[in-house]
């Protein structure tokens, strides 16, 4: 569960407090880009915080609507790494050698500066084939409420660099499943649902997915994906993140602190 | 300098707080598609804070390093809405006929999930042409730790939703110069550029740029774009920020808060 060292560096820092200075040293999150290709073709760059890259991966082919089930995967591995240096590329093989790149790459042509990775046309925002996830899934509030502290406890690396996103998956006693954290909020939830894949978990019908930052339109997106019928931030949703939750029926619940949570979609799944 | 209302949405949410449930009125920060087209051809879709569309789309172009100057632009509108539908969609037509969209397509086919929008490989993701900002620029660091209380004081629509992110430009008096927001923090960021650009005051030699959450890598790409000397975040950067901001010769500052800052980079700009 402890997220490997990878993901801090640490550097040598100068502090200004108060009029007096002084160097110190200091840890950083890491962020390096990672490369995914399919066949050998590149098909997406995302920055992300080195570990986990394979989960990384799957879970941005699912999420992204590129497959569907593991079984699609003929093998998925990072290249070797060159004269020491890390790798930051994984290659992806799919079995449908019919696999249409050129439809891809057009998909992927425009580039999307947070999220919705690479639609061409605001038409094509959502990933196709979206449904609404487990109507009959039930939350108890009160395991609600104590999600975010199990969170904060099992965090490696935030409380050390400040810079990093948590993506947790629980199940609907409150027992966590897994934990990602990343520089990018997407990539922390992209190694939940590659986990979650590649453990043949999926769809994650009977779930919880608990995310650090802000409950945006693109983890709404990757929620649904991955069948999760709650997800729950302590943060703000925007108001798209909010409107495709009511559209395709997903529980959001936003402002999880303390003993108080706001419900902004699907209040039925966690408020009896 | 008020953020326009379109910024923030209503909605009805449901409230449970220690059993009791309720049901309130919510302010969500807005977030909708954006579709910046060059010529007709759509370059990039990208999820904003509705507001200063032109501005972002200005920046936006300045900062992918598609323009280096505003005198490159023939025109920058807003479609007209159809059926008074919001628009959503900024035409730009450049002066160079030549402008080659196979090259640039080329360049944003793989999309990248935050910031480095687009790069198709990981050798091709630093903006090209990004150069050294001015190396005469000091600001007291008394200056300095007065700026996030005036970014805060100045924000419009941050403690409604609790959603958005903001960038702010100062001069090294520490005067306010253009405060933007954006429920993504390059956006902000492109905001302000854009603003830049269409005042014809850039490059930013003399100025501040200060944003509100993480100092990323792509946030240092976009400030020296603009020529900005000094990059501030009241949070932590990121280790391929520190890195970039070090090659280039930016001053990177994180953890502004109260009395105290850290510098990771250039701190010869800012500790006498």
């Amino acid at each position: 569960m402890r997220t490997p060292e990878r993901s801090v560096e640490l550097t040598q820092v100068t502090e200004w407090e108060d009029g007096r200075v002084r160097s110190l040293q200091d840890s950083l999150a890491a962020e390096e880009p990672l490369e995914i290709r399919i066949g050998g073709v590149p098909i997406t760059v995302t920055m992300r915080t080195p570990g986990h890259d394979i989960e990384l991966s799957a879970g941005f082919l699912l999420t992204e609507g590129i497959i569907q089930s593991p079984d699609q995967i003929a093998s998925l591995r990072t290249m070797t790494p060159e004269n020491g240096v890390r790798s930051n590329i994984v290659e992806v093989e799919l079995k449908d050698s019919d696999f249409d790149f050129e439809d891809l790459q057009r998909n992927f042509f425009a580039a999307s500066s947070c999220g919705i990775c690479g639609k061409a046309s605001i038409n094509a925002i959502r990933v196709r084939g979206l449904r609404q996830p487990d109507t009959s899934f039930r939350l108890d509030p009160e395991v609600l409420c104590r999600l975010p502290e199990t969170l904060l406890s099992e965090q490696a690396v935030f409380s050390r660099t400040g810079g990093l996103h948590a993506a947790a998956l629980f199940d609907a006693s409150g027992q966590l499943l897994a934990l990602r954290e990343d520089i990018g909020r997407h990539n922390a939830v992209d190694k939940i649902a590659g986990w979650a894949l590649m453990q043949k978990k999926l769809p994650l019908t009977r779930h919880v997915l608990l995310v650090s930052g802000r409950g945006g339109f693109e983890i709404v997106q990757k929620a649904l994906a991955a069948g999760i019928p709650i997800l729950a931030s302590v943060s703000a949703p925007s108001s798209l993140a909010v409107q495709l939750a009511r559209e395709l029926g997903l529980t959001l619940v936003g402002f999880l602190r303390g003993r108080r949570f706001v419900v902004y979609a699907g209040a039925f799944r966690c408020i009896p």
